[in-house]
């Protein structure tokens, strides 16, 4: 098992990164404040590792709260049955929330955690390569709203985060891909030498090869970690995580939560953004290539979809929560391994990136 | 006009109190953040003083969103409308959110600010006597829970408090009783020389002697202020605040949102406490018979509904936010002027207030 630490001060928690952490006992003890434990998971997970972390938490009378799984229950009103199911329980604010699934399970359980009696405890047990890799770090929490995608949220950070590499094995084929579009994020963002080590070792990834996923999370995590340390409420270089992201909210929205995964859209999002830089002569055709390549090969789209117009894509694009008085920012990419957030570039190079990165109607 | 400041650190800000606040220019704008505002108001304050606030951020685009008035429409799916208009309207992360009302528009404003796009800023501008000396100040925000009130929120503070006393002249007599139940909570636990001063001027107070008016809202605010700067998240000493809520929050939620003011619940849950806390030999019988009568003197109610049998009371006291680990702490008087939170009570003492400190049947 290796361990990283966000380092945020009071809220500072580990990282643990592991194969079956699951069931080691003793490791989720000491992060649980209070007599008692509410597991929030879906349907899709539960039958999978519900019964081993039950297990494992059997001491602190475990409430268990099964969502429906998909992106399209990320809402308030799915929210709201851990609520009720938290109060009916008669949970109290020292009740910890242990949210155990992907990433929309360890969004809602986080912002539950956060609004439940004003706050409570929480641990995220990320089990989806996407989840593990981005959105179990961080303390970015929340919900969808129908205009807009994580609309509705908090910043609220967990007091642990436990990733069992062989959740991995369960995980489908698309799953894992949409996971890899994260990873490659981070090469393609601040990690060059990383990048370089994914265009070698792509191939291990898809096999599932074990050391090379532990490798990949671990630097992930850590490329994650370092961004948010120095900057966690999004003021300032966080905000380049969202590579990809303005233009891939904009497929899900439009698409309706739920036609693509979260890390299929990222991935079209991240070769429109590519596209863009290289219009801008910041980033070399050649890199923009290397950057298609590399998604495509993590068999992962790299347009979007034809049906969604350039004049729909732009309004979908204006709710962006990087939009700022009015002006549109985006992440774009300096080079290969340097992203800037950034409202400087002509109108007319966005929507010739709109037009082209797209499937033939 | 006075000015208080509640201290914080990164995250202090002043509370102005005096008349004609709303007419005044100048004293909002250095608190808005972006170039954008949506007000947050209701349906009955908005005819009263909306236009005056709208020609003071004619500059700022407002928005306005104008919720139902009442406790009952506390909850998530009101609380949407905020987010469905503001993202109708595409506000972003730089819009501030402006509450005009009571308590309700308060902690509804104050928790859509929380959570949209994980955070905006907000200023508070309480209009009933409740949420300027309550609600208004120490960054308590949420929705009701159908079992439980307040179950849903966070802590969130405002960028500025602005009370113009003037908006007292429109309060209906019921609500001007139901803020003095709060003015006369912070002189039972912690400022036993204005509770004296409540009880030589209470007629005035009834009256809305205006100058008696802002003197009580400035001590009591300066109380708030003392206490949440001393312990922010209800660690500790800021739990007192809640004197009386226990067993008003059982009242409220046992009629169902709307059927008592707060202030009314609050106010027969303070001569409960008192009660249980004289027969714990803790507060003199002569200081408990005071207590009960300022609160009478208030025109508020001094014993639970009779429709609330003792057994119903108990299981939604069961659910309160102090309850940890199973206890069920309540905030009980050690004398006139000093309050203390304990689980360390008698069960069968407690049942003794239950079962007297009620309405005849």
């Amino acid at each position: 098992m290796k361990t990283l630490h966000l380092e945020l001060g009071q809220r500072s928690y580990p990282i643990y990164i592991g194969a079956a952490l699951l069931s080691q006992t003793k490791l989720l003890a000491p992060h649980i404040v209070g007599k008692r434990v509410a597991i929030v998971t879906n349907e899709t997970v539960a039958p999978l590792y519900l019964s081993q972390l039950r297990s494992q938490l059997a001491s602190f009378q475990p409430l268990e709260v099964i969502l429906p799984d998909g992106e399209q229950y990320k809402n308030l009103e799915v929210l709201n049955r851990i609520f009720d199911a938290m109060l009916t329980a008669r949970c109290d604010r020292n009740t910890t929330l242990v949210a155990l699934g992907g990433g929309v399970v360890g969004d809602m359980g986080g912002f539950a955690a956060a609004c439940y009696q004003r706050g409570i405890p929480f641990i995220q047990i990320p089990t989806t390569l996407l989840a593990q890799v981005d959105s179990s770090v961080g303390g970015k929490t929340g919900v969808n709203h129908a205009l807009g995608k994580n609309m509705i949220g908090a910043f609220y950070q967990p007091r642990a985060v436990v990733i069992d590499t062989d959740t991995l094995k369960t995980l489908p084929d698309r799953e894992l891909s949409a996971g890899l579009a994260e990873v490659i994020k981070y090469g393609v963002i601040r990690d060059a030498e990383f990048f370089s080590w994914l265009e070698a070792n792509m191939d291990k990834l898809l096999l599932r090869d074990s050391s090379a996923l532990a490798y990949a999370i671990h630097r992930s995590c850590q490329s994650k970690a370092d961004v948010v340390a120095a900057d966690e409420r999004e003021g300032g270089v966080r905000a380049t995580l969202n590579f990809g992201h303005t233009f891939g909210h904009a497929i899900e929205t439009g698409l309706g939560y739920g036609a693509w995964l979260h890390g299929e859209a990222i991935a079209a999002g991240m070769v429109m953004a590519a596209d863009l830089s290289r219009r801008l002569k910041w980033l070399s055709a050649a890199d923009a290539t290397r950057i298609e390549n590399l998604i495509r090969r993590a068999r992962l789209p790299v347009c979007a979809p034809a049906k969604l117009s350039a004049a729909r894509f732009l309004e979908l694009m204006a709710v962006d929560k990087k939009v700022l008085d009015g002006h549109m920012r985006l992440v774009l990419l300096k080079r290969l391994g340097e992203a800037i957030v950034t409202a400087e570039y002509p109108r007319v190079e966005l929507e010739a990136t709109l037009a082209s990165v797209r499937d033939a109607a």
